[in-house]
């Protein structure tokens, strides 16, 4: 007879009915790749559910299940920064092994939550915490884990995606758009996580610890939204070769000895050629490329939301302690944030003035003789190079979008160039900036 | 003090070169990560290098490598069926790990490869056997080890991806685009491996086993390969919207209960719409697609060979073995083919004949009327839809090419509508046929 081991799920919302049924549909598939029993021994859930197989206990004392002899793995997929911390802690404390979907509890307070797992030897999984059903935590801490990580790229918010993409390919505004994807139940009713970039800072946070062996510091993430991404912009950058898409950076900058010097971490709508992969990941879905040495450049693509895909990270998370337990042996070997805690380095996080990148520019002028001399002439002042420019006919009496793009420049040198250009007789508006990142 | 542990490098060409390189350039990474000592402790070769730091020795003895007490894993990368069997099966015998590159070897032999690491209580680790330097032996055995896998397709050789790419993007012959490739070190010398699709049946095997939890079998894997494919056919495919691939594809077929009843295992060139990830994956690179539930699809793209991408690999699976070693457990905890060996299923692999796929033909015929509507109606007969027609204005005298896309047939029923459509008087020449996947 096989070892059983016993998990609690505590939460039966989306995500914690989709690990019930995963487990369902498959559990052959689990004994046989595991060799060991798999059943769920509690669920945690405030009303009781008809649905659920009688033998498994239902409670609404999720603190009880939590610390219970009767379980070996706590899931805890309730989500929210106050209750789930208190059960993770007492269940780490209760010497529970946890997997969470948690992405916000752990970007905030991740460092305190993995210290308390391992003075008591047991580890916190969180898979599912970041693009959902793609591997890429497994990813960046154990297969590229011979690798120096030099930067990342990932569209890690699902609901973003969606509005970038129904924008460009149909031509809908903003509104309209977040609109349809809270009818449809991608985004929340209070969508400010997602559009204003935080729950991919969350990620990101995440992501750039493991792969730079930092601690995790979410309140360093620069975080710009899509809010502000018009249609105009859009259709501009589509004429120019790009597509506009929110990606969140994290960039190792180095000395020239090799040694880390800085990170940047930043969370903002950005322009990308259209014949580059990251481009073409559209709808709700996620994408994570990563640059690495020696392996260069990787790409991890799928489903970054969903019951389905956010069960089966879970359930990644469940299998590889489980193959662990089964062998009585005593816990997961792979450091929680990559990197053995002692090895975490302090490397600074750059100021969003020090970061690099190209831009898009959208300048409205009076359409006077000089102007365009006049903003190219600041810009070269300032030593920006000019990548391409696009010269549109008057929209509005008089008016005229002109469109630059540059080549890669500090922040602080665009930021002081914008307000010279911006404080010219000529020109009518703010103006409209967007980053531009090759890849 | 942390505790050490030695490797072996048995084989100092490209790959185990770039293996030392790798150490060298990330030595501090790969501390920080483990938290443990990891050195080379002997290297195999036949002539002595100077560029190896004397400290290490250096030995044309492998099997004294092998087996020797001052190693802890042995890297197997000298390649080849014979000699590299001889070796690992030595090294087995005496408890060292193993990681090996060699997608043949295991492929031909690995059955038995693995259980006898199974009985010494070793680990063989082979992620650098199947996509290079990507990471996808570890995907499907540990990141999808709660899913149960549909079917996945794979780029999974980049020197035919290579000369598809060039064929298609440059409008170059096979002949021209091999020769360029020979002389880029892409392909060998004899690019038989390459181009006739054995290579990749033989990562196929290796991916379909851990997929579905079936013993190796590469001799069951149907194998087509590129040599065929004429500039003519990619073309047509262009302006038809789709683009040939050489790909490598395990589909599970299921009975009404969602038990297993066959797996097809096929390696061939295939037309895939233009606007899917695969048909963007281009040039060397390599791309697997895997079809799971309740994941969806995922996708990992990356390089599929090179010294940096196949080091990587391997040191990954070193990683693997030291964060456990330096832990004083015992071994590895994911099975050798992803599942527990009493579990793999003797699910029948299809014969060719019973294979499912959409076809593109091309037919030439005199330009006599009712030639089109003859074959129409041999393919409706046959029980075979057409999803589209293109028919060319006369190329030679008096013939035209007949261009026609099927939806998915049965094999066999194809075979017999093709025998009939040659069988006609007005066909003078055999019917191409390329295999089409809309994926």
């Amino acid at each position: 007879m096989s070892k059983s081991i016993k998990l609690a799920i505590l939460g039966l919302g989306t995500v914690g009915t989709g690990v019930v049924n995963l487990i369902n549909d498959n559990l052959d598939e689990l004994k046989r790749r595991s060799g060991c029993n798999i059943m769920i021994s509690a669920v945690g859930t405030r009303r009781q559910r008809d649905d659920i197989d009688p033998a498994i206990t239902q409670s609404d004392d999720l603190m009880a299940i939590a610390a219970s002899d009767d379980v070996d793995i706590v899931i805890e997929v309730i989500g929210g920064t106050t209750l789930a911390k208190d059960i993770i802690t007492h269940a780490i404390r209760h010497g529970k092994h946890v997997v969470t979907a948690n992405k916000a509890l752990l970007a905030e307070h991740g460092n305190e939550i993995f210290a308390l797992a391992e003075e008591n030897k047991v580890h916190v999984a969180y898979e599912a915490a970041v693009a959902g059903g793609i591997p890429i935590i497994k990813v960046m801490r154990e297969a590229l884990a011979a690798n120096k990580v030099n930067w990342l790229a990932g569209i890690i918010n699902g609901t973003g995606n969606f509005i970038m993409t129904e924008m460009r390919d149909k031509g809908r505004t903003f509104d309209d758009v977040l609109a349809e994807a809270q009818a449809l139940g991608y985004a929340e009713a209070d969508p400010t996580f997602d559009v204003e970039g935080i729950d991919a800072a969350h990620k990101l946070a995440l992501l750039a610890s493991i792969a730079f062996g930092i601690p995790l510091q979410f309140d360093k993430v620069y975080c710009e939204g899509i809010t502000g991404i018009t249609l105009q912009d859009v259709n501009y950058a589509e004429e120019l070769g790009y597509r506009i898409k929110h990606v969140g950076f994290a960039v190792r900058h180095q000395d020239d000895n090799n040694i880390a010097s800085g990170i940047e971490l930043r969370v903002h709508p950005t322009l990308i050629p259209e014949d580059k992969l990251l481009a073409n990941v559209n709808g709700v879905k996620n994408a994570v490329l990563v640059d690495s040495h020696p392996l260069g450049q990787t790409l991890y693509y799928g489903d970054g939301a969903g019951a389905g895909a956010t069960a089966s990270a879970v359930m990644a998370d469940v299998m590889d302690l489980v193959r662990v337990l089964c062998t009585n042996e005593q816990g997961h070997h792979v450091p929680h944030l990559a990197f053995i805690p002692e090895e975490l380095s302090d490397t600074p996080i750059l100021d969003a003035e020090q970061m690099t990148t190209g831009y898009y520019l959208r300048v409205h002028a009076y359409d006077s003789p000089g102007v365009l001399a006049n903003i190219t002439r600041i810009l070269s002042e300032a030593g920006i190079n000019i990548d391409a420019i696009l010269q549109k006919p008057a929209h509005k009496a008089g008016q005229v979008p002109v469109i630059i793009l540059t080549l890669p420049v500090v922040e602080s040198q665009m930021n002081s160039a914008i307000a010279k250009i911006e404080a010219l007789d000529t020109i009518t508006d703010k103006v409209v900036r967007i980053r531009l990142d090759e890849l």
